[in-house]
């Protein structure tokens, strides 16, 4: 950007869809492109991407996964292996039929998802019982050819991780998916400072092809929910239509059961909608891109001196910390503290030549806009403890955002007030019947979240009135 | 792998074609699929591809450059910008002609390089000489649609970083090129082991669109040579097809210059061949999915604690070193010696019960076979150290081999016979003229891989015998 002025974002409270879209583009995160749905992911949020991507792997790879690499394409006839899969896919393919000057003998779908690809080679890699577990994990691209789209959350090419994986027994294979469901869920407490709610998905929710959906729901800041992450258990509907057999210890041959689950850059969208601000927006210090932007005052007489500690300081801070300086000459002080933190950076370091005097910085808090003088001999230890502190704050900020806005309903009348009026999580009975769900979609734009773990009580099914109905979460969402 | 015994590799001197198959699918680190032209990257494969990408992203970012992500899909429209481009990747390219069930209005290629979706972007994001350089990285995979290919040398999906910088001048962009090479250079010296040859392509080898072409250049076991790594000049010939224009400081609106660099999973191919030993693989220690092979001595009544020390000797280890170790029971320690040799990781480390009461381990290196006995006390300092020298032993045993296999010939007919019996790299006069490039190549199947940049003499060229023509590298490639 070379204007002088800063460009307007709307601010939240106004227009929640536009604040977004202003956020996303003016902080250079990301940007629309010439290809319909398809996104660029710039610098600045890549580099959130990268460490989203760097902690996740790590509690990906310490349960036991491996990562590997299996081909973008998918010929047509693997695709239709997995009668529901297929159906599930087969209207947001993008399909190649043509190499270089050729037409293609049979056509390849560009992977909306792996697992017809990693299951016809599982079926050869798989023959003992000693094979298994097999645990294996791909970070790649994907491609669905999606109708309405918006930047990180609905595109048609995105970046995900995808874990496939494959076991002896129904029990094991279930164990892995919850596992992988608590991975994500620590995950986006502990990294995102998200919370989340867990659960299992309704069979329209389902993915298509698996036995059981799982999923992790977070609240973004406009009351509306995000599926954030999703585990399924694929019992044997994949082992058996791609032949994945094992011989097992008692010398008889089964079909093995296998997992999948996912989380992909849609994730961002939601660090950005659970944290943003009004005007601007705000990284949890885990992922931040930069986490201390540090500014020098400059005037002409200490300039120098002032520039060369700078750099000094933050050369020794760069080993713990993610800082940058910006000590470009044509903005001014306050230009670049209002910059910074429409960026979402949620520290910032102050160092004058009064401050350089006293040999001391000034450290300011994106979230409290509390202002701290630190011995420049402290920095090395008070900045990681302030970013822990901010970091914490944010999880508890939105722990009590989530908590006010998980709502229980005594009838559909106040369901239907409460979706419209008030959004978040509505906590209320529904009977398990499809026609229910359906309903309360049509009328209200609701739909089931999950069905949570823990038991949250039971009553009459809000639509049709049968009793005994567990209570599960509604909510509007992405 | 299930099976007791030992799979057979093809000895090296024996077939060394088949030999680097048998040990990329019998070490399990790719394999083939049913997509022609299509490989799955296997765990340990993908496992050696993380550490190459840790080490060159460390080293690109060092130089200033960030990573972003663009799309997968290249309009046709935008690929054909850039005539010469497009006449040269066009025969490659897979075509996206249907989207879910509606044909496209525009079909879309897949990614064959990214310089047509970027620069479409860049010619927006360029305004001004404020913005420049721009330098910017991708790891991303791309297609291109190949008649023969080879596990990792030449796959029709591929893994690769591409590196696409905006500059202000002319020499900037030579430099920013030039500085590329060199990252690429000491890349594959310090960290794989890997001797290079750095110079110019000559106008046939040139990347379709680019000024200047300019790379590194190894030296397989065989004697063959593959380009390890390509940094271009793009001139201004992007600039001009994309309308890439800036407003210079003088208030004068100019094109920009440019250039693209890239590596790919190729370099993969590049460890296997330059250090694979006669029955195996050998990993340099700096990339090495495991530095360290802990087998254990076991006899039933020292099993258990032998075990237990192990499992601590390892979670200390960790920290310092990528350590597995190798408890399995159903394999003697001769057999898992034998398995992890061929798969070159390049120490082993023993414990018996003898060596325990001793409070030592065995370590035995891969390439001297060399055995010492270590207290356990100093593993973590001497392991490193080990690794140390191992890595260098790597380094300089392939620089001999480089030297010995690149000579110079006096003849045509010299030329023709080492080439035929000796292979290597040979040091030839070329007149620069493509019409004896292309003889060379017909006749003999050697090609011009770089005009050095340090001057390596004159003479008389090879095919015409015009004089004052300059010596470069010939060599049979990949």
């Amino acid at each position: 950007m070379s204007e002088l002025e800063h460009e307007e974002i709307t601010p939240q409270s106004e227009d929640f869809s536009r604040w977004y879209v202003d956020v996303v583009r003016k902080s250079e995160m990301a940007d629309y492109t010439s290809i319909k749905g398809c996104m660029v992911i710039k610098p600045y949020g890549y580099a959130l991407w990268e460490n989203v991507q760097r902690l996740l792997d790590r509690r990906i790879k310490k349960t036991g996964h491996r990562n590997a690499y299996f081909p973008l394409f998918i010929p047509e006839s693997l695709l239709k292996k997995e009668a529901e899969h297929v159906e599930g896919f087969a209207p947001e393919v993008a399909w190649v039929t043509h190499g270089g000057h050729n037409e293609l003998e049979e056509r390849l779908a560009i992977r909306p998802t792996s697992e017809a690809i990693i299951c016809s080679l599982y079926s050869k890699w798989v023959k003992s019982y000693r094979d298994l577990p097999l645990l294996i994990n791909q970070w790649a691209n994907v491609v669905r050819w999606e109708k309405v789209t918006r930047l990180f959350l609905r595109t048609t090419e995105f970046l995900w991780q995808e874990g496939h994986t494959v076991h002896r027994t129904d029990v094991e294979a279930e164990e892995e998916t919850v596992k992988m469901l608590n991975v994500y869920k620590s995950f986006a407490e502990e990294d995102l400072a998200i919370p989340v709610i867990a659960g299992e998905k309704t069979a329209r929710e389902r993915f298509a092809g698996a036995l059981r959906t799982y999923a992790v729901e977070a609240l973004m800041a406009d009351g509306k929910a995000l599926q954030a992450g999703t585990s399924h258990n694929l019992g044997q509907h994949f082992a058996k239509g791609f032949n994945i057999k094992f011989l097992d210890e008692d010398q008889v041959e089964k079909f093995a059961w296998q997992t999948s689950w996912g989380v992909s850059t849609r994730l961002i969208g939601a660090i950005i909608m659970v944290h943003g601000r009004e005007t601007g927006l705000f990284f949890p210090p885990r992922v931040a891109p930069v986490q201390v932007i540090a500014v020098p005052i400059l005037f002409d007489k200490t300039r120098d001196v002032v520039l060369e500690q700078l750099d000094k300081i933050v050369a020794d801070l760069e080993e713990t910390v993610r800082i940058e300086s910006d000590a470009r000459d044509s903005y001014t002080p306050g230009w670049k503290f209002n910059e910074w933190e429409m960026k979402g950076v949620p520290l910032r370091l102050e160092l004058g030549p009064r401050d350089l005097k006293a040999e001391q910085a000034v450290l300011v808090r994106l979230d409290t806009r509390e202002k701290v003088t630190v011995p420049l001999d402290r920095l090395k230890t008070e900045i990681p403890r302030i970013l822990t502190e901010i970091q914490q704050a944010m999880l508890e900020r939105a722990r009590q955002n989530l908590q006010q806005n998980t709502r229980t309903v005594g009838s559909y009348a106040e369901f239907q007030e409460t979706i419209e009026q008030q959004r978040g999580f509505v906590l209320a009975p529904w009977c398990g019947n499809p026609a229910c769900e359906e309903k309360v979609k049509e009328e209200t734009r609701a739909t089931i979240r999950v069905i949570p773990f823990e038991h949250k009580g039971q009553g009459n099914c809000l639509v049709c009135g049968q009793s005994n109905a567990s209570v599960v979460y509604f909510a509007r969402a992405y």
